[in-house]
């Protein structure tokens, strides 16, 4: 038996997926999963690398690895979907054994605790030159809530109030290493009121609501003194508003929830106990994306995130 | 918009996903897809690295595409089971951009015409060091034929035929950049016949033969002259048998299938147009592999194949 197929074997005794849930498990050649009631899943795929997402000079292992599950988990958490499994391919560093293997493990299976999201498969690979870095490629499937559709980007209407959860910016400082994928939130939010438009900001506030708007064909104004900047963006710019404005604007991986719905419907939403839900513009008719300051001035809010290009 | 936002509308464009199976496609936070008619999925996952799976200084991007969505699809033949979609993670070299990625693209999407198989989404992620080298991470769905089931490495019997498609080792002579993965042949196969057990041969014979053995709990004994040793595999060896039976033997990504039924079943095969079937042995219950050579001399044949640790 190869090392590889020792621990297979491994992660295969580690796992207990409900066997109607997943008729095939870890250790075939491609693992079995049943679908939603509706008989459709969702999916969804990131790669994580060394020295981009994580740096493994600074974070554990499974750190990387949780990260890697927290990424897709949060987009389940986008689309209001419940997460049901993973897969994750893994390309190591040379040097990289059974021990590195069972620190991965750990973080990816802690997804199982958190969000019921079985973790049923993967790849193991190498690389063959000395500089080769780690590279955490999870995928995961979803199914629907069942009480109500996946929130897509494209669904936002004139009038609608936009929302975040949580706070904005300064993630570098330790929040995008450690953070909270809003599945629950997401859950509670669609089960109380219809939501039109969703997604979870990952290139910054200024380029996601970008996307919700080009895809919904809409403009949007933000109310500039309403953005929840999070202690961490002011303390990382050292100077306070507007520098903490700026970064929670334009800073990635806050792995918030952005969305849109009718006033109406706004009025429905409950109050969370994890994040904070807050109104921090409205969606309009002009086609563009708009910051109106304090004192009323309104100038053109460019997409200034993180381009992965 | 950022250029990430505008290849991946790019790729959308190039997508004519059907919306009854594809309801949600590229270009939002998941894709959603319709499972098969007995409401699963399959899934499996592969990471292809440069240096390791292929070489940029030997092959094309197209190539290195192609390959990855091959390894896949050839997953879903080891399992008789139909390719439905595939999402495509990568992480590109410094220097990468739009040209590049229009490249991979055009590999990846080579399935959608030779096995109905959509890409639906992905992740775009960038080393930040110059060392950086391509990784592939290809995940795809398929759904189960629904005139067999998906065929597992775990059900050999005692008394089962043992059968491979094509021929066998020298792979890295060229085969193993430009393979045809037996998708057509396994679901042709299972139509016609009851498999108890199948994979396909990506880590060796001998590997790949020992996990159907130790999943099924029986033993083997492989005739060593029927084995369909390829013409590469002599060539490359220089020496013609019995290096070639060793190239055969455990040499990797032979990408053929590797399947075990009964005498009465192995009957009803059907002659493949595309590969030819050879008979190269028969299940145990001694609990070991054994190779019989031309002679009747018998030895322990032990699982040399390619380990990824």
């Amino acid at each position: 038996m190869t090392k590889e197929d020792q621990i297979t074997s491994w992660f295969a005794s580690q796992s207990n997926a409900d066997a109607d849930a997943f008729p095939i498990g870890i250790g075939d050649d491609m693992a079995q999963v049943r679908a939603g009631a509706d008989g459709t899943v969702l999916i969804t795929t990131d790669m994580l690398l060394d020295g981009a997402h994580f740096d493994l000079q600074q974070c554990s292992l499974e750190q990387a690895a949780q990260k890697a599950m927290a990424a897709s988990l949060s987009d389940c958490a986008a689309m209001a979907t419940v997460p049901v499994c993973a897969v994750a391919a893994v390309g190591l560093p040379e040097g990289f054994g059974e021990g590195e293997l069972k620190e991965l493990h750990a973080g990816l299976i802690a997804a199982r605790r958190l969000y019921g999201c079985e973790l049923i498969g993967g790849d193991i690979t190498k690389w063959r030159h000395a500089q080769g870095r780690l590279a955490i490629a999870v995928t995961m499937l979803s199914r629907p809530s069942g009480y109500h559709p996946p929130v897509r980007r494209n669904g936002a209407k004139v009038g609608d109030i936009i929302c975040v959860t949580g706070s904005l910016g300064g993630s570098i400082a330790g929040k995008h290493l450690d953070f909270t994928p809003r599945v629950d939130e997401a859950l509670a939010l669609t089960k109380a009121a219809k939501i039109n438009a969703m997604m979870d900001i990952t290139d910054g506030l200024s380029t996601d609501l970008n996307r919700i708007c080009t895809q919904s064909k809409v403009g949007a104004v933000v109310w500039a003194d309403c953005i929840p900047v999070s202690d961490a963006a002011v303390d990382q710019r050292g100077h306070g508003p507007p520098y903490g404005l700026d970064a929670a604007l334009h800073d990635g991986e806050d792995f918030e929830l952005l969305f849109t719905l009718s006033p109406q419907e706004f009025e429905k939403l409950p109050q969370l106990t994890t994040a904070p839900i807050t109104k921090i513009g409205c969606v309009t008719n002009s086609g563009r994306m708009e910051l109106k300051n304090p004192n009323g001035q309104i100038k053109l809010l460019t997409p200034r995130g993180f381009d992965h290009l």
